[in-house]
């Protein structure tokens, strides 16, 4: 048996992880709702180092991402869970960019609840689920100014989350079926609508928010895949705000309705469209998405996901 | 086999029904929520007659409830469905009160509810649910003013109601586990405070109301009556409003909590107050309800009931 120095023991603490991206929102759930999605992901790798610092490296899809930890979203989760459990702790973090980030899919937040979930493994440090929701959330300052919830939690859990409170932070993941999604991925123009965003809609479109909200919840148990296209499809609250920055949103939409879409609506704080439709229809909505938002000058690709269980894995 | 004359056939159709009391909003889901109660309940005996017009009589326990059909709420849905299916038809209608109006129970909407599914029956109408929901609404302007359906909804199908959409109509039914409620049966002393009721509560408090609708969902399917309690415990919305009607309403809500309930809200547009708890603790949750709230001027009774599955039942 070998008996490792403390330098040589350091350096063999560290991990390799898989983090889903996410769709916040989900519809009428804003800040609330979130799914995973099976592609795309990010990995990152993790390792400890006797430096003292947290350095963070870029490899995989050229992306401009803060490499400074007080500006990253991963880096700042990180210094959130060193603080809180008052660990001083170099680290070297690798992030292998496989998706775009700032389209809305959550990339950043994947990327911090990755980090929290496996120092929290390496350390061996035993933090609860919503522990680490709420330390990976601190990064959400970095990108939209709120610390949300819905997208870590769904990046780390997998599923489909419920954020049944913030204050404190108490995430519900429930285990949903795997609905076929389409997404057009699309950057975003401004770096954050948020504070455009209000709930003042009228009780009436209130009720109807709310009603819907808690259709989708009933759509999961029923495992319905059209009552949750329906139920999502739905949004007065983000999406009148942020399809205004998609070109022909509403009639895109309607389109995909028409052509069989069970439900239309925009990933998280945007730009990215997701569609919810049966698996033989895929590759008609992923073709009329192509034909419609590809002429967007902010529009990267068309991917064909569904929804997964699975939150952050370890790659072995 | 004896035959009929067209009179007598006329005074064969006649059907005796039982509608229950039921607890709309249920916490959050102000106008979208509500559930069926197995006791108390009121009957109905509908009768077809040749007059031409619809006649009211009331016995059982002694209210003042309007015999004239237009200011009644099961005559003004008895006209809005004969009107709707253009029928011209006397009717009969026997009141027998088992249970008091005007203390959000939901009784005159569950009348309502009794005569529509009745004359669909004895008429042979063949209406859909939402349709009969859509029609003995209508009775409820004359007691709230606006056409809440979550009451007749609940009356009608039983178990816990969610109403998806109100234009048009579409309400989901939920059989729910039959947990213990404690009613303390409290009239109002004002006829409706809806007007006063408003959604504007601030962003975060709104975010918290729609996700614990949310978890009203989940509960049900979850069958857990600890988190089914704890989700309607809370409403930001009517029960602030309501609530001012009741003395010490937040004191003896907290000593009922304290003393094991799960969840305690007001019932309807109130002024009865529910609470949900374990089998086991329902004789002392009604003891500390009846201690602090028989003292109410407006005080009628404690009943110790469950959530029902049963709605309006024909009583043979």
């Amino acid at each position: 048996m070998k008996i490792y120095n403390e330098k040589e023991r350091i350096n063999l603490r560290e991990i390799h992880l898989r983090a889903p991206a996410t769709t916040a929102n989900v519809g009428p759930g804003y800040d609330i709702f979130a799914i995973a999605l099976e592609e795309p992901y990010d990995e990152i790798k993790l390792k400890l180092n006797d430096s003292g610092k947290i350095k963070i490296k870029l490899s995989g899809e050229k992306q401009d991402i803060p490499l400074n930890p007080n500006d990253n979203t991963a880096g700042i989760a990180i210094q959130e869970l060193l603080k809180r459990k008052k660990i001083r702790q170099g680290i070297d973090l690798q992030i292998i960019k496989k998706m775009p980030s700032g389209c809305g899919l959550g990339t950043t937040g994947a990327s911090a609840s990755a980090c929290v979930s496996g120092l929290n493994k390496i350390l061996d440090l035993d933090i609860s689920n919503n522990e680490m929701i709420d330390i990976a959330r601190f990064g959400e300052v970095a990108s939209g100014g709120f610390p949300h919830a819905d997208n870590v939690a769904a990046a780390l859990l997998g599923g489909f989350i419920l954020v049944k409170s913030y204050d404190p932070i108490n995430v519900l993941k429930l285990n949903i079926p795997e609905f076929p999604v389409v997404l057009a991925v699309i950057r975003k123009s401004q770096r954050t609508t948020r504070g455009f965003i209000s709930y003042d809609i009228g009780e009436s479109k209130l009720k109807e928010q709310i009603a819907h909200c808690s259709a989708v919840i009933n759509s999961i148990y029923t495992r319905n895949i059209e009552e949750f296209g329906k139920a999502i499809n739905m949004d007065y609250v983000a999406e009148p705000v942020r399809s205004a920055a998609i070109p022909n949103y509403y009639r895109i939409k309607d389109e995909l309705l028409d052509y069989g879409a069970f439900g239309v609506n925009i990933s998280g704080g945007g730009s990215s469209v997701f569609a919810i439709c049966m698996e033989n229809q895929i590759n008609k909505i992923a073709q009329i998405m192509e034909k419609e938002l590809s002429g967007n000058p902010n529009f990267i690709k068309i991917i064909k996901t569904k929804v997964s269980n699975l939150g952050v894995t370890e790659i072995s």
